[in-house]
């Protein structure tokens, strides 16, 4: 597969308005999007560093991932998304051929209506790992 | 502060050469270093991916840190660099009268001689954070 940067670092946090100050204020990056996304259970908050994003995870409810991610680790680093040029669908097949295990079989949408799929973090030594569509023009 | 861009993504691996295939293999990025720093007791192998690197962490003993990190949270991201514009001594000394727990009060000298520093994740909800100087012409 053909990857151009990485998309975005997503980021548990027990509360985005907690951690947004040490973002802004002290790292100095700029918050341009606030959302929820219902049907994930989680409330997102990006910034852009670079040809980066953090993004910023919180749970809307205790039955939420990010909720039982910060229940067992702690807050931290949640996935890593990488930006694929070639296709996620071809992308998945490939690493699906090369013995990756995939959480999702088949892209679904992610922000902005572009196909997203999640590699499983036994096959990529702990990092959960996201593969997005690059965005044209991007 | 001025942060450019993400530097680097340390990740805790238990292995290099059980890592790197993945890496290499299906993500297609390219390892071009991998060197030891013997006084920090870790082995590390660089790819470039866009304007970041990842930076893959091997413990070469027992008593490294990647290894206590390994064994109390699992293989995974150990840490998140940004390169900064202005300086990692006065990044440290706006860091601090903002608040934030340093671990290095003073810049020490990374890979590449560049100053580095690190927060303490308890400032940085759980993310262990680093400052890298910008390298000049990267």
């Amino acid at each position: 597969m053909k990857i151009s940067h990485i998309e975005h670092l997503g980021i548990a946090v027990n509360s985005i308005e907690e951690a947004l100050p040490y973002y802004e204020n002290v790292l100095g990056l700029k918050c341009y999007n606030i959302e929820t996304v219902e049907d994930q259970k989680v409330r997102t908050a990006f910034l852009k560093v670079g040809d980066t994003k953090i993004e910023l995870l919180e749970a809307t409810g205790p039955e939420s991932t990010i909720a039982k991610f910060i229940e067992n680790r702690g807050q931290g680093v949640h996935h890593v998304a990488f930006a694929v040029e070639d296709g996620v669908d071809q992308a998945l097949a490939e690493a699906e051929s090369k013995g990756i295990r995939l959480i999702d079989k088949a892209p679904r949408k992610g922000a902005e209506s572009l196909n997203i799929a999640f590699f499983h973090p036994k096959s990529t030594q702990g990092v959960l790992t996201e593969l997005c569509e690059a965005k044209i023009g991007s």
